[in-house]
């Protein structure tokens, strides 16, 4: 039930005083081969921050044999001495597991233009400690070092005959002050290459946390990386690999997205009769970024309305006056006009499911959003960040 | 101070029950010419109201002699049932006034997709009560009559050398419950035939309401009209009569602003340094439209990093790693780097300045918009609508 189940594996979660909780705020994962195939997506926001141009570099081989992953800052607009932070983490971490510096992938954290010497002692001397710690039942403690705000830690296992997956993951969909940051590690223990992770990795995330838009900020920092050790002997088809991939990720999506701050409703927005995945996939985002919409479900209110003038901003194939929509299993909206009473909608459970059927086509697709509430801003107003 | 102001227009507003407060909700503004001379533009949003799509056709010759608006009800997705309430109240006021029907513009705000028999019926009483209280002294209840949950009715009169333009406007930039509609009227005794209204017209909105972007939540019901009377014998050069609808505009445009519901922060975005300005209104809009900056304002907190991680999401011309931010006059990021400590940033006022320099090319554009607040999501969330 996390990175260390799948074989060939270690991982550790440490204290270093990054976090002023004192709680664990520096994680490493290591896989003892026997491969070293790798892949990774990163944030496609062109503010990036050091840890991503560095990883970007270190992945683009298909191979990595640790992440190094910090919480309690991000590293990120801390100019170039924050980018020797990172490639300092990576030669500390290489030393120490006895791998190249450039198999070291490196994720952070935390506040935008906070990186300071301190900062910079407290990650290596984290690392150092992190990698002394070093075991094959250490996936969860890992998991908890990377959390900020979240309120749990989330871990996967997807278990296949003789081979698994497994993963972390941490970030909040709704994002935490001036930490806006998805990190997710993956591993397995299948036999695969590079470019078989590769497709398997973009297969899934392009279905999963690609459809996860709690409040449509994107972060600087957002990472997730595949790991394979091959420690099972097992090679599946890339098929299924791609499968078992999804399922995880899946998983944590769901749990991010359930773990969001301030979110009292997880929604799921289901797109059908699309002229195409894409229209399918834009009409979804157009709602999931609709304030007002966040807010009506926030308020128990079914606000078809607010749906078809969400959708009604984009270019996607449809006639606004042949559209339904549905909250709940409710058609409260019939071909552009009123259908069931509103009255007639549950909205009080946290799972909330809105079907918006466009009538064109046969395309699909989920877009999992949360709720605009109170402490939604409370938490991303009220601290100093 | 108001659409009465210039010579030739008279106006009305009247209780006809369709807003539960008791309070006014019917509008009437007439033009007696000799001019009837109109220009418009309306909501893109696909999603179009029923008297959108009416006005849109009454305008397109360029000729208006009335403009018909109730608040209590959008008329949205109300069918074909909808559009004909839309006709009859075109129909009616042409009656009562002694015009052709497709000369009325109409305009309604409130729910989307109520508009039953008692809400046609209240329409049509309020339209006969209003034209019967016409008066070139009746801008004032007009502009009371358009109001939802404003709090002040929004008036301006910009006055020229023998000529003047006046309006008025209904909105807040926080959209109300299910009332997501700007409305605006704006009046001139100007000489002027429809292409240099419309061309007046359109100069001035691109630079005003279309820059004001309080929670990037589009209206199906917009609709902004200006109709001349030349009243005055006075023909202004093209630029002169562009410079005071513009300046009507922004007026109308701040007071909007100013009254956007639940906001506590009204924030000019001025992007300065762009390659064109088209970039600098993507780069002001993305901005705008991120709630993680929208609630550090709320929360009196210059995070320069959200704004960052904001214009990183667009394509716009830059280098993330040369942007100069300033909040207030403080510039708190250089060349994408912290520069001046966030303390010495004040952001208690109301009115707030963030200044982004791209340093790529000498474009510039303001955005208008207002901070995420409890109370937003409160007037959004709790009320039934």
């Amino acid at each position: 039930m996390s990175v260390t189940a799948p074989q060939g594996f270690r991982a550790a979660g440490v204290v270093a005083g990054l976090k002023s909780s004192g709680a664990r705020d520096v994680a490493l994962v290591v896989n003892d081969g026997p491969l070293d195939a790798a892949a990774a997506v990163f944030t496609s926001n062109r503010a990036k921050a050091n840890p991503i141009l560095w990883s970007e570099q270190a992945i683009a081989d298909g191979r990595a044999r640790a992440v190094a992953l910090n919480s309690g800052g991000a590293n990120c607009f801390t100019g170039s001495f924050g980018f020797q932070t990172t490639h300092q983490t990576a030669e500390r971490v290489a030393e120490l597991v006895g791998v190249d510096a450039q198999d070291v992938v490196v994720c952070s954290t935390g506040l935008i233009g906070v990186g300071d010497e301190t900062f910079r002692a407290g990650v290596l001397q984290g690392m150092t400690d992190a990698a002394a710690a070093l075991s094959t039942e250490g996936g969860d403690d890992a998991a908890h070092a990377i959390m900020t705000t979240d309120s749990v830690a989330k871990q996967v296992h997807v278990e296949r005959d003789g081979w698994s997956v497994g993963g972390m993951a941490k970030g909040a969909g709704m994002l935490a002050p001036g930490l806006a940051t998805m990190l997710v590690v993956l591993t397995t223990d299948a036999v695969a290459d590079a470019a078989t992770l590769d497709a398997a990795l973009r297969a899934a995330t392009r279905v999963t946390f690609d459809r996860l838009d709690s409040d449509g900020c994107m972060s600087t920092n957002d990472t997730v990386v595949l790991l394979a050790s091959g420690a099972s002997g097992v090679a599946p088809t890339a098929d299924e690999l791609a499968a078992a991939v999804t399922a995880a990720s899946d998983d944590l999506a769901a749990r991010l997205q359930g773990d969001a701050e301030g979110a009292s409703h997880d929604i799921a927005i289901e797109i059908v009769g699309a002229a195409s995945e894409d229209d399918a996939v834009v009409v979804g985002r157009s709602i999931a970024r609709n304030n007002l919409f966040k807010a009506a479900i926030f308020g128990n209110d079914p606000n078809w309305g607010r749906v078809l003038a969400a959708i009604g901003t984009t270019d996607a194939a449809f006639d606004p006056y042949d559209v339904d929509v549905s909250f709940n299993g409710v058609r409260v909206c019939h071909a552009g006009g009123p259908d069931r009473p509103r009255e007639e909608v549950d909205l009080t459970p946290r799972a909330t499911r809105i079907l918006v059927d466009l009538r064109v086509g046969d395309a699909a697709a989920t877009i999992r959003t949360n709720d605009l509430t109170h402490d939604y801003v409370h938490e991303n107003s009220a601290y100093a960040s």
